[in-house]
């Protein structure tokens, strides 16, 4: 029996035996009309997909999405996309692991780290208005915002994602604003914590996340600008006073193009800056993925949230640097 | 002296000889280093361009935005821009019209009738949430939304073009609903009252009109968005309702390119509808003052707004076609 | 058996028991290296696509396109995509329902209703050259006119289609053209009625419609273009002259961009209303079928002619509203 | 006083004294409130503006296009574009040259030499249908095809140039077919001839060229598309058979792209291979007066035909290579 | 046995028996989990793909890419691709075809022919600085030159085929420059020969062909201009001299677009004309393929590298015009 | 007499007065037919613009590019542009400042500081390829590396704005590669160093910078790449070795898309996030710039590096937050 080993450390044509979580399992018609079993396998190492053939009535009641099962097979690739060859697959039993959310994939900072740095970072918002509006929303979004992915998948899907984004995010801004002293260090950093928050209403949570009816058809951006004039109100502020309309403005156009989903352009210095920490942070995490599934000397699949994009993972190995600052 | 002629009643060489308001009046410094203003003439008629050369410091204190002045020149085309060459301008006398209001372009429907129009259709809101939130906001934002125009230029760059433009999409809905009843009426008229209201807010006011701050970092799509949620929380409705949803998608996508400024896509049938009828009444708008400012057998200058396209105006006459329904 | 119930009307997972007619059928190889018969099925109510597995060659000679069947099996989806799994089919027994053309998705109003409204349209067609063309071309084209769908797919692919799609153009035309009386209502009628003419060469007929040699290589705007100067010859007509000239630019703007297909875009405000009534009646058309195949509180699939967008059926119901005119 | 010398022989700060031909004069309004004449000259090299100030009514009188006139001024560059300054100007004394057709730019062919290369490939086009529809269309617009010019302004703006961007097509494509035999010469012979002949009807004349309204309402490629029609009904033949398809399908479709003006894309080789042919003669002609206008070591002006490419003169020199076949 | 008649000779639904050259071959899983071989069969004819279904270890063992096997099957369309149904496979016998290169599709050209071709056109170019890199680059590639393909897939993509190519382009020069005599003919040909020459470093070789990690980060027109510019300190010649210049000028910019990789856009009359005459050369010998591969009267599949347009083949034969020159 | 308050000191209306630098003079002939000269102004706050009117013979020969003034105007806004309004201007006298070198705007780093950190970082490079690639270049262009400007206009266009440049980039990539440890940080700092240096190359020098021809028709991308190939050569290494690929890939795609001038995109993370810092560092210094020059409460220009987009100056200030690492 597999232990400590975890799902993505298989490499491809070696045989997988190990419990794991059944992310989520749709039942499909095959092209010879059997019925099977598109199963996403996930613990904390990630998630792989596999299929499960021939699947009977029993097998399709049992096998359902949250359960966690034992997994026997191998891993394999399926034109270019990994997957695990199911051999063998069974419920767990009595005494076995079992607990759905040790098998989830979690954010690599504990909350109460995270709620520390941001926290932090509260303080340093020295323009009152910023400063409550930010408090304000943190408040009642708080359980959310620790504990939802940033996405549905791509970069920061997992567990505590959103808020460790946003963390990244503002470190990355306190090394900007530390090198360039004429930015406006309290309006990017409130605009950092916020940028996302309306994720909280767009996903339906930190499991099996989907889009809720209003992530559908009124999107993050706009959500948080509505909760953000109702804090307003709520603290007897003008929603269209200047400073309240520059935070406004660096959720609302932190997506930096029109097409991309932003009502308006970045027309602030901070509000650019926020927009490409944003992306930077985004990028890094998702080829940080790519390239660990990728062999060296290899080319990854295509990256279709990077343009389609291909990334080499080098043979040429480096000795660490010496440490500076 | 002329007298029932208006600004754009003249003919290119004709002399011009009239009482004008002046809409605008900028100093600006010739090739030649000496001084001039930039003037723009408006009565009910239109408005037309014109430069006076050689401006004295006494000039320049007399001849200011908002201000009557008899005009003597003669109407002519600089690039195919029409324009005034200014033979003598003066200050109006006691006696001679002075009223700034009454050479300000209207809309060709009186308030009261436009109010008449806005009342009946509200009746037809029968869905309770919308017709509770059309009421609440028309009731906050009314004198605006029969003043303000429906842009800085452009198509119902006008007093009041913001109502008017607002009551042409809705005839054109409810043509619409008759031919079309799998649509849901009350929707569209409830997406159709709000979905420009915002320019209350991104505009400065019915005269010199210009983009407010708000209307430059949030944009008149979201601004509305964010009254709605305020008017939610008064009437104690949940902003993420279904139906509060479904309106306000309305109202976000009805640009209907991201592109435009929309930061969703419509996602209703109705939201569609009400984006192509926007387009439709703006562009016939914009069509009509082109077509009339072009002589037949000739094209108009190029049109920005409309991609830049240059519109003929035909010299074929036709009788009127018996009415029919 | 099944009686009234028809094709559409079954719900995901419902046992399906009826006559259809076989739209298409296509033998092709299964990935096991069996054949097998891509049917798609019709009747009066859409259509739907199922697989009949493991083709013999007596199945192969049975189940061609024309034929009407009887039809055992289950509404799924696969893929998102509505199907029918196919449990059995027959052909029909004599005495069994055995007409192709009473099962063929029809026009929802009359053929002489259709040719009444026309008819009467074209007496509105004041301007002599234009109601000469348009009678000739119509006299020329009567029955494809009144029989031919509008297109081979999407939006008003059902017999009739093509005259249908087009008085509901005229429709919307009478409402604008009494909103805005300065169009010119004899020309948008000329042009309304013409514009989709082509489409009887373009294509290949009301059934099993493909395109033609012609509508590949030229394409229906400049086909239809061509017979309206053969038909200039025939009435001596100058096909130079301003006002054909003018129906000519109706006609070959009617996509409204030259990626669309048109060689010129606009350059008249009727054909840039044309334009823009052709895609709202289109769009209208499409989502309303969209809309019907959709659950409520679900989005649909995308609709690759609407840009890939999804649309979503909302659970709110309202009132219908008073009737106004 | 200059004799041999033309226009665009002349450097930058050269004193210019010849005979000219005005090619358009247009009275404008200076900053200062003077009327000036902008004028081009014109003569067998080419044309070039100038700028005439402070004109006396008797000068806007005696200065208009068409008449021959004698310049004396200075070459100069106005913000890198070519322009003469103007130092006296008369018109011509009795002796001296008066003829406008002897300065117009004439095609580096004589019409005779044209006529008969045209004529010479008629005979090579041997498919019946193509050869009819050629000499017929051929023989109905020969004077114009001969002496219009291939377009208003770029390349072939000259007299004959239509003539002569067809003939240098035609080289082309002899030797294109010579190299790649699969290809239809004949097909390809014909479309070639007819490609552009619909400028003859887009154009108003070899002089003083504008676009007629059946130009700016239909395009060259629509308009000769209905003379080929009613050369088919005049010649009895079929417009939609495959052959003549064929011929409309290489016309329609030469500009490549729909968003350059082709209804339909190429969709036969010969489609394609004409469109590229068509690209490669316009752009080397182009580039041969852009570089000829160049002084060696810099780059022209941005030429907006190429998408506002500059393009480079080297000064590099290279022996003539040995001719070869 | 089928002795003379060749993969591609093959119509849908014939009888397939003949020796072919395994491509490649790869292991795949079917949905009904059993493993089975994707073959790419190759002669001098072309190639073609099928499917080996219930692979056995022993068969995946034998069926490997540069096997000569012996092949009996049916020639099929699958989803209007044309592939090979199998009936049986084996390896061959001794004294049966053997040799993989008699298997391998060739260059219409013989090696010694090409040879000839260029070394002859090198005497043209009578530019010392040219005609010295030129020879010393092919001096160090010739071998790869005259045995690469041009490309992967598309066009050239035999052996032979990156100097086949190169030639077609040099005969299409020729013709240019003389019909163009001022074009600078030592450059393009210079440039035409160097063009494409980076393909041996950016290609893996002429079987199998794949793109080295050269290729995939730097590009073939970059890793010449690498080459080009150590061939100029071999030579002792200053890389940034004019003339150097306008050579590297013509290779690097001769996608035209920086959309297709050149870094820089044409700037050079020649330039142009290379790029032009290349994309030329490429599409025709595309196209000869695909109208090959299409029954008269048929429509081809998309061809992807010229943005999906599908070709026709005519039905419409001609009489082979009288040669002439 | 002015003494320490330099040239962007002044505001609007103000007089000023003053010793500068003349960094342009261009002399045109105004729209009256007079010579003026288009002047530049510059000393180390940056530059301006202003016209001397009716400049004669003895004027033009004085105030040429590179000679010290004395000026004495009006600082204006023309057309939203700020400009000087001259009233006097004079060449210095014997004792007045007169050194140009004194008037040019510096990198706000001496080059001391700049060798210091950028020989720092070297050290970090702990790869033996990149670390001595790196240094050969950096020695063979050190000058100009620390002297040229990074640009001819827009970010960092001043004396040692390459450098300086570089080292911000280099600055943000020590905290990036602190942050995201799994980053190969000598790969990223190797290739920063040398991302930009093919400038020293495009670029004529730090002062009236402009284009080389080798800028010009290669591009400081590709230049740089072929002196890299040229001191593998040097240094006796495979330029196609995996690490040697990797650097140049670094540099080649530093653009991030084909459309900006790369021939390839990045296809390493690191080439990723170089990309991305690049425009950070850019965008940051040229929006410091443009706020720096709009007034509190006002919009500036429009933005032509950043899409034409107008960037909003703030009025609400904000207490320094508490520093925090």
């Amino acid at each position: 029996m597999a232990a400590t080993k975890q799902l993505l450390d298989y490499n491809v044509d070696e045989a997988v035996d190990l419990f794991v979580l059944l992310k989520s399992a749709d039942v499909r018609t095959a092209k010879n009309g059997k019925q099977y079993i598109a199963l996403v396998f996930e613990d904390q190492s990630g998630e792989i997909s596999g299929k499960y053939w021939d699947a009977s009535p029993d097998d399709i009641e049992n096998y359902v999405a949250g359960r966690v099962v034992h997994l026997q097979g191998k891993r394999e690739n399926y034109q270019t996309h990994p997957q695990i060859k199911i051999f063998h697959l069974r419920l767990t039993h009595p005494g076995e692991p079992n607990d759905p959310n040790s098998f989830i994939e979690q954010a690599p900072m504990s909350r109460a780290a995270m709620e520390e740095y941001i926290t932090q970072t509260v303080f340093e918002i020295t323009q009152p208005t910023w400063n409550r509006l930010v408090r304000k929303l943190l408040q009642e979004y708080a359980d959310k915002f620790y504990t939802y992915p940033a996405a549905k998948s791509n970069h920061h899907a997992f567990q505590g994602g959103l808020a460790y984004h946003t963390i990244s995010i503002l470190k990355l801004a306190h090394s900007v604003v530390k090198q360039y002293p004429d930015l406006n260090a309290p309006l990017l950093f409130a605009g950092a914590i916020l940028h996302d928050l309306g994720k909280t209403i767009e996903l339906s949570g930190p499991k099996s996340t989907v889009y809720t009816l209003a992530g559908n058809l009124i999107g993050h951006i706009v959500l948080i600008d509505g909760e953000l004039v109702r804090a307003c109100d709520a603290l007897k502020l003008d929603p269209q006073a200047e400073d309240v309309l520059l935070l406004r403005h660096m959720i609302l156009s932190h997506h930096g193009l029109l097409e991309y989903g932003s009502p308006v352009r970045p027309a602030l210095r901070e509000a650019d800056v926020l927009h490409q920490l944003d992306e930077l942070d985004a990028s890094i995490m998702m080829l940080d993925t790519v390239v660990e599934h990728t062999a060296p000397g290899e080319f990854s699949e295509r990256v279709f949230a990077m343009d389609g994009r291909r990334f080499y993972r080098p043979t040429t190995t480096t000795p660490q640097p010496p440490t500076t600052d």
